[in-house]
């Protein structure tokens, strides 16, 4: 896609159509396995041996020879797990057996313990009354029957979740081949922020975008990088940014990209590499900026986000999330839409869709997600983020919409 | 809840009461506002002052008087974010303002750029021409309409996600009240067993629940803690146990908790503290046990999983996430249920209820979640974990469900 000017309006589509095209999936790694969890498989795993690689069995019990039946036989040993028997089950002789223990040559099938006796001893050799009749193969495992030899048991691609990571550990693979973790800083400009530990002078305000932002990037499974406040000055700005370039594959500034002459942003990232997009058809998140900067260490994403601590959120869950997301190898990268029925009737934008603030919990009765708005929505107001594990995407239209109306709604938090 | 003796038979949701009942809140920390995410808040946080500060600007453009109207006015300052004005606005003059800054005083509005232009300058002082009438507030926050001084801007009980942690910021909250994230150490029993990085000899397999589960206790919110693998002798395991008491808050072990005469898990926790449960009426995990210690640094909660990993990660999420959810201070400790059809029919079985594994879908056209079977539900199957995201909750009956019937599902994972 080519645009005439990166500052006309684009659509919330194009603009993440743009994004995704410019992102690109870095080189794979190799991890410890127990580092890699919500990291994604950039190669299929093979089973090299089966599972179980012997025949096990599932009880505590007595292996026996399933022809013989009921009756009382004499044991003539005992194999539990973590080794192999050195003797076999003749016809007319049981062993002890523990779960997960190799069955003993010669037996057939496992009979519960539940189901047996130990009679009194003779001579050494205990006699056991099997009280129940098999069938060969009862309570035993057969070799390669969870998983063949040569079986792939995951492919590239898939999210590792714990199921995953012990699905790694059977096969053996310690050392797993993923896409890393993408590196992400964040800079907050402004001559008005200040630390969130500092007392604000007159005309300032504490800094929330930093830290709600670096809070974000960890919970999308990105590396946070705190490059702290730069006040509005070129030099200030420009070192942070070259610093950003430097460090991370994504830096995302905050504040500084709206129409006035004291707005750097823009300026410096048309100066450091390409910008793609400046104005996007969304509220909130309008002056939302993205660039590009091509580096001798790889492709760098700039997102230059709103300061308006809302905005900044917003548009870095609908921009930054998929690209994040793409970097870190997800096969699909974009946000999980679901449909909800609105709690209550919410007001429409004419000249923009909006974004809304929302907290989704599923109806039990009615078997479908429920939306309750978070209130007032001003981009400034981020109490109206407070709770919210959805974006509700309102139509561009004059009007309202009404309660019980069905929306699309974007996940943005657990449920 | 009495029982009569820890090994009758419990249902599922009588082991989770006496799970939750049994599992004390600890007392509230502070952390730093960088190490809060996902947290549960031990106290409510009120706003100490307004947000904003200072009547604020919207935009970027001119501080008017609003009654001025249309016309030509020179401007008489400039002031940006950051700084209080030295000067005030008078009928008939106007002031440059940048977005964020503090509207100066005798200013009640502010034009925004695009609707003015900056005439030709006479002696210095610029004239600017309002093309806009505008009434009094217009483009201006007032003092606290974001936030009121003395506000609950968070409650005890939330969780800290993104934008509670920008909340917390806002609020100059940089040393939080919240409930500690619970140390849950993993121990894994049996002489079968080897590290994942060893090549399993005769008889032996990889142990792959030790690395599944530290996995899943860091997915729950929990610190993991790995004792390693423990062979099957008294001495050996007690010594594991003791150091797993020490110093977590929960300990699993993995393996030991059936019927067999080597299962010494069961023994071992008797000696140790007061075992609650031993057996529930559940498929997979029939033996999962449940038993409490009251040691002088507090309560300690073990879990005797069973050594099949699909038992072992199922019993984790039934009973281990709600009491870990409720020690980290959830003021809802259980699993998220939803309602979703069926993709396929799947038999029930008639004396246990049980916990198929399946990936959930969002259907977009029907509006409701769809459950795909993960296969053959072995429960020393792990690959019927693989890309679950939910535990279908099927009675205990015989006969099966159809495909496009309704059943409650569990959510273990991301949609």
């Amino acid at each position: 896609m080519t645009i005439s000017s990166p500052y006309s309006m684009l659509s919330v589509e194009d603009a993440l159509d743009i994004t995704l095209e410019q992102t690109r999936l870095p080189g794979a790694v190799r991890r410890p396995l127990s580092k890699v969890r919500g990291a994604i498989l950039a190669a299929d795993i093979a089973a090299k041996e089966p599972l179980p690689p012997f025949p096990a069995s599932t009880m505590d019990g007595y292996a026996v020879v399933a022809a013989d039946g009921t009756g009382d036989y004499p044991m003539v040993g005992e194999v539990s797990a973590g080794a192999l028997a050195d003797f076999s089950v003749q016809p007319g002789t049981v062993a002890y057996i523990t779960t997960g223990a190799p069955l003993p040559g010669g037996a057939d099938a496992v009979v519960m313990i539940e189901e047996t006796e130990k009679l009194q001893q003779g001579n050494g050799v205990p006699t056991i009354r099997i009280n129940q009749n098999v069938a060969p193969g009862t309570n035993v495992r057969p070799i390669g029957v969870d998983v063949e030899a040569g079986q792939t048991v995951l492919a590239a691609g898939e999210r590792l979740d714990p199921a995953e990571i012990g699905i790694l550990a059977t096969a053996g693979i310690v050392d797993v081949p993923v896409y890393p973790r993408p590196k992400v800083a964040v800079l907050s400009t402004g001559d008005e922020l200040v630390d969130p530990a500092q007392k604000p002078g007159p005309g300032q305000i504490r800094d929330s975008n930093r830290a709600m932002l670096l809070a974000a990037i960890r919970a999308a499974g990105g590396d946070p990088i705190d490059l702290g406040i730069s006040g509005d000055t070129q030099e200030a700005l420009e070192r942070r940014v070259r610093q950003g370039l430097a460090e991370a594959d994504i830096l995302l500034t905050s504040g500084g990209v709206s129409m006035g002459d004291l707005d750097l942003v823009k300026p410096l990232l048309e100066h450091a590499g390409t910008v793609h997009y400046g104005r996007v058809r969304m509220k909130p998140g309008k002056p939302v900026t993205f660039a590009t900067a091509d580096l001798e260490e790889g492709r760098r994403l700039v997102f230059g986000l709103p300061g308006n601590p809302v905005s900044s959120l917003v548009t870095f869950y609908l921009f930054v999330v998929p690209a994040l997301r793409k970097m870190a190898g997800w096969p699909d990268p974009a946000l999980r839409v679901v449909q909800a029925r609105l709690a209550q009737p919410l007001p429409l934008d004419a000249y923009r869709p909006e974004y809304h603030r929302a907290t989704l919990s599923w109806d039990g009765r009615r078997h479908c997600f429920l939306a309750a708005s978070t209130g007032i929505q001003a981009s400034s107001r981020l109490l109206s983020m407070r709770t919210a594990n959805a974006l509700l995407a309102l139509p561009q239209r004059e009007g309202v919409m009404a309660a019980g109306e069905t929306v699309d709604a974007l996940l943005i938090g657990e449920l």
